[in-house]
């Protein structure tokens, strides 16, 4: 364990082996951090606030939180967490393992978050998102959720496993974005989308299924479902799972 | 008074009743903070800059200022403050009361902004705004003011009362956007919008009056004027005075 | 050289002379920093990862950097760097004389980006981006680099000298713009826009030349290109060359 001699440090948190904890961080009470876990300058971490159910904040194993992040308490993060800069992660959030947030990446609170999720820069995660598996949000993807600004309704938004969202779209309060769907960039999805469609535009709307689209460096190769031929960042046997269902025509697809 | 240890405070502040500064906070020469403030970890107050028109900072009393926070030197704030995290406010603006900046809010100076301002994450208020009072704007809403970029020519925009501006919109330099006006989301407004429309769209056009629309959760209740019932968030004698002015049937509605 | 006492700074920099560090800044190894450079509080400068080519940052001369910036090792930057606030720069990227980035704007890495390139606030600029001289780019301007999402193809943006692109454009993978071009606010680019034309829209087409385009200040003075009118923040020597270029007609326009 290393803490660097400027951090401070609660002496109620619980620390695990090999824990790292860098210059001018801030580590509340009540936070317990896994093993092998890396937090880097100026990050702070188990922020208390009345808005959280629970005092205590969980950090998995295998983390790597980089400067200038900011969690709050109240939430419960699966290992191998990795964020990048200037990260805000508020209460009451369940998230899976590998959980991947780009910098300036933004979880309002009360979201459920599957398991290896990742999002690029700039990403927003309003209020009562429930994300699923192996989501992937690409630089500032804006996920709403007040039907009525301002409003006390809120309707957080539901992506599905092995769903892509490319960059500047805009998803509307209590859509529904179904498993595999691919949404085109600078979308602004008012409405569900179903699972395996390619979805564009303003308003958003269904043009085709995911699985036409090929690879612009090689044509003759589909580009979804992608998880069928890009496994960077995924762990092995997260991969070797994927690629059983395929072959057992499972994947719905 | 509460200064953290490791926080840096010129000798030429002048500290309210009741002010907390915490870890690795720089308060610069000049600033006047009002009683019951708080001052979270790793924020810079009073920051000098020779475009400012005075050295003087002043924060009003009972103000909220969350991690990361960059304020400069020459502008005057009201009191009840609230910011989010990483938020910059430059010189030279005049700043009402119950001011709310979401995180990364970005207040480029110049600007005027009247009472009970609000606004959710990554808004861009750019140099020489002029807003009313309570506005409302929410996620990643850009304000611009360069009507030949680059130029010299500055022209802000204007933001009247109770107007609220959905998420991703974007507004063109000098443009009006009239009282109670509602600006859905993703919209580019280029030109003026009447007051109490609803305006949508790139370029946005008025759809409708706001008032015609109605509640998702509710459609036998009017959205709009929305602070005829929603009032979270705001001083009880606002809102008092919000409904005697609605009874008197003097909203202009 | 002022390193303030609460800065940490490596043995094996190299500070040139007049070099200004601010509180609680962190400068890591092999760091080379030229004459007449300020480093403002919590930033961060040299940060090491194993995907820099080199252990080595090199800023030039006269740099001005702000509060909370995050720099990465392995690039080599010009003289008269200046940056707004949480910047950040990553590896291997190659960038010229008088880079301007605004608050938030991030470089991801591995960019080749010439001299006098500006960046209003917000801008990301993706991998393997390719920027002229004088490029100037507008709040919340996105440069993609990714055509299948996820893939392992990087197809970086190309921006030639002069271009400028208006807020919240989208630029798709491996788009080229041609020198001099304008692209109007919210555009999505998604082909290559000829040298000097508008481009606008989603997606973006060729409207017309851009010097068609008139002052809103002044309909008889033409708006572009440019750098014949407008000259803040550029060195006299460089803009005594473009308006002898001009009287030349060698600008091609």
């Amino acid at each position: 364990m290393t803490i660097h001699p400027t951090a401070i440090v609660s002496s109620t948190c619980k620390l695990g082996m090999d824990v790292t904890i860098g210059p001018f961080c801030i580590i509340h009470d009540d936070v317990e951090i896994g093993d092998n876990t890396q937090i880097h300058a100026y990050s702070e971490v188990g922020i208390p606030t009345q808005l959280a159910q629970t005092t205590k904040l969980t950090i998995g194993n295998n983390a790597t939180i980089r400067s200038h992040a900011i969690i709050y308490s109240g939430s419960n993060i699966g290992e191998g967490l990795q964020t990048g800069h200037n990260i805000t992660i508020r209460e009451n959030s369940e998230i899976g393992k590998g959980f991947q947030l780009g910098s300036r990446g933004d979880v309002q609170g009360d979201c459920i978050i599957g398991d290896y999720f990742w999002a690029h820069a700039d990403v927003h995660i309003g209020k009562q998102s429930k994300l699923g598996n192996c989501v992937r949000l690409y630089p500032e993807v804006l996920l709403t959720n007040d039907p009525n600004p301002p409003s006390e309704d809120v309707l957080g938004v539901i992506v599905e496993d092995f769903v892509v969202i490319a960059s500047k779209s805009l998803i509307m309060p209590g859509v529904t974005i179904g498993r595999g769907a691919v949404v085109a960039a600078a979308s602004v999805v008012t409405s569900n989308i179903a699972p395996h469609k390619l979805a564009k535009g303003n308003p958003a709307k269904e043009v085709c299924n995911a699985n036409v689209l090929r690879m612009r460096s090689d044509p003759s190769m589909k580009a979804y479902p992608w998880h069928l031929r890009f496994h960077r960042g995924y762990p092995e046997e997260v991969v070797s799972g994927w690629l059983a269902s395929a072959q057992e025509g499972s994947q719905g697809l």
